[in-house]
């Protein structure tokens, strides 16, 4: 069946619904960011919504229940939504029937949903049902809003984004460590909103020793804190680390058991889990295996040279997000350590993405070429 | 005297006459690059002409000539000009006696020639003739075009451009020393636009012995090549070093005497100053004295990590020319050696002045702050 073309009408309400679903980040996870508008031929909105947090109301409903609260009449009408409603009893009814039962003429979704247990079913049952269905429209802006809860479905590991703050020389700390602060505060803030969309931000116990950081989503607002991940092979994160006190889970990977240390972390609220690898040390892919079943769809990773370069080496890495300030370090730490390299050939190539001023500073977003392509 | 409002006609005219003086860049060296453009007040052009090479004709005359192969009467009409006509005796007779032996009736010009031998004589000349004479309009755009003139007259020393093509962890070469070709062809061919519009090209001996460099313009036409500048205290380049071969001159620094290398690389067309600093090494103020002596307005420096370290060190980068590649190298070489740092403070602090996408890369150009004024 050819993708029908869609009016500028479909396509301007279906821009909202992005809008609206962009406002479920840092709320959905483990579920897809979903933005609904309801509104009829002649071009009225009806109701807008977007998906809560997980086992609340997806964004179907939010908008069918936005309607009703201003006493307007849905039936006939068109939901433009940014994901194919589900078809499946999960922590919720599935919303297929909620837009069946509400009597909806038509449904514009702009992709397929990933998730095996939909896939098409959610068309399939709406059109069963009478209901004129077609999807694609804005599809490969849906699927960018939540190319995490796709790498989650389809490579069944999160995406990887990579995040680093250094100067214009790639320098990310001073020989002494001294990394405080490479880039300018609208950098780190808007650094805390990557953070945010994240299921997780994961660092290494190095930077854990070293820098003693929180890790938490600080500088802008958040319904809640993403889960904190150590890969800490050898359990030698302190207990009295900051990265164990902001509210919000914190898990660790590590290698080898340690009862003494585990009973230790887990007394200060931690959560152990074992993947390990060559050498004594934790194993990535199952570690990111591991994240995905535990439902973490983007892992914002900051962590040191050497655990950067094991994500690059092992080909892990899916989006480097860099921060680049208008400095000069000369000697120092660099973003990641893997190599040396034999030729310029085995250099990871990239592509640029976004390039955007932020104040003094550039953001940076690069990635594998294709990379999102699953 | 305040500066007078100018109409927009006026600033088009002088848009006009700064695009012609950019045609300059390559030819008009030791002289600055300035346009003319003559008009009438109705608005029509009689003439337009930029500065030729040295020793040939000024954009003014340029410009008259052109007038007057057209058969077009100037007299009365308006003479725009990106630089204060000059009024003394070079190698060209004063602009300002063309101007009004020809009888125009006002002159535009937007910045003071910064030359001590002109700074407002031009001006002062003019209006002795009874001509309308009013300065300051793009003047910003003027100075910036011609930066190394304006420094080499101000501070007696070129505008020191540092160039860099890095990946994006900052990296100019793998540790074996391979850098070709961390950038793309976009990159390179931006590069030699770069090389063509600087009074000199500099570079290391180190650079010479690891990578052989021909440092001339090839990837852009050019009317004449720059001079090759040469960093070698102790006189190391192998007089069968690709440098010295294609046409130009080339000027290598010492900090030692060594009779029987003089001698040689003078064989292969080879000049040698020298400059002697601490330990044995050039003392790289003096150099820049001198080659601004020798009327270099921009120098152009592509060295490696030490001879980069070492322009940092001492304060003498004017300009960072940076083209980053979306790749990372992992371990390589650094951009610039300096340091270790002992805090963050005592990084070199720059400002992003340019960021463009050439191809693949990009093309950051940053300053020191305020660095320009002077």
């Amino acid at each position: 069946m050819k993708t029908p073309d869609h009016s500028p009408a479909d396509e301007a309400f279906m821009r909202e619904a992005l809008a609206l679903a962009a406002q479920s980040i840092g709320l959905s996870e483990p579920n897809p960011r979903v933005g609904c508008v309801i509104a009829t031929a002649a071009g009225q909105v009806l109701g807008r919504g977007f998906t809560q947090e997980a086992g609340g109301p997806h964004a179907e409903v939010m908008a069918l229940r936005d309607a009703a609260a201003k006493g307007r009449d849905v039936r006939g009408a068109t939901a433009y939504v940014t994901l194919e409603p589900c078809s499946h009893h999960g922590r919720t009814p599935p919303c297929c029937d909620a837009l069946i039962a509400a009597g909806l003429g038509r449904v514009v979704a702009a992709s397929q949903d990933p998730n095996p247990l939909v896939a098409g079913n959610g068309s399939e049952r709406l059109r069963a049902n009478g209901m004129a269905v077609t999807t694609g429209l804005l599809a490969d802006e849906s699927r960018e809003l939540n190319i995490g809860f796709f790498s989650r479905m389809l490579r069944r590991r999160p995406w990887v984004r990579l995040k680093s703050a250094i100067s214009l020389d790639g320098r990310t700390a001073l020989e002494n460590g001294q990394s405080q602060w490479i880039t300018s505060e609208a950098a780190r803030t808007d650094g805390h909103a990557f953070r945010k969309r994240a299921g997780a931000i994961l660092t290494g116990v190095g930077t854990v020793l070293e820098d003693d950081p929180r890790l938490d989503v600080r500088l802008v607002e958040t319904p809640k804190q993403p889960l904190r991940v150590i890969v800490d092979s050898r359990l030698e994160t302190p207990p009295t680390a900051k990265i164990l006190q902001p509210p919000g889970q914190v898990l660790l990977y590590a290698a080898v058991h340690d009862k003494g240390r585990e009973a230790a972390l887990k007394a200060h609220g931690a959560e152990i889990a074992f993947a390990p690898g060559l050498s004594g040390k934790v194993d990535l892919p199952s570690m990111l295996t591991d994240l995905a079943q535990r439902g973490v769809n983007e892992l914002h990773v900051e962590a040191g040279h050497k655990l950067s370069g094991s994500f690059v080496r092992e080909g892990l890495v899916d989006e480097l997000l860099v921060y680049q300030a208008p400095t000069l370090v000369g000697l120092g730490q660099g973003l990641a350590s893997f190599g040396p390299l034999e030729t310029l050939a085995d250099a990871l190539a990239l592509r640029f993405v976004s390039i955007e001023r932020l104040g003094p500073d550039l953001r940076l977003i690069a990635r594998p070429p294709g990379r999102e392509h699953f």
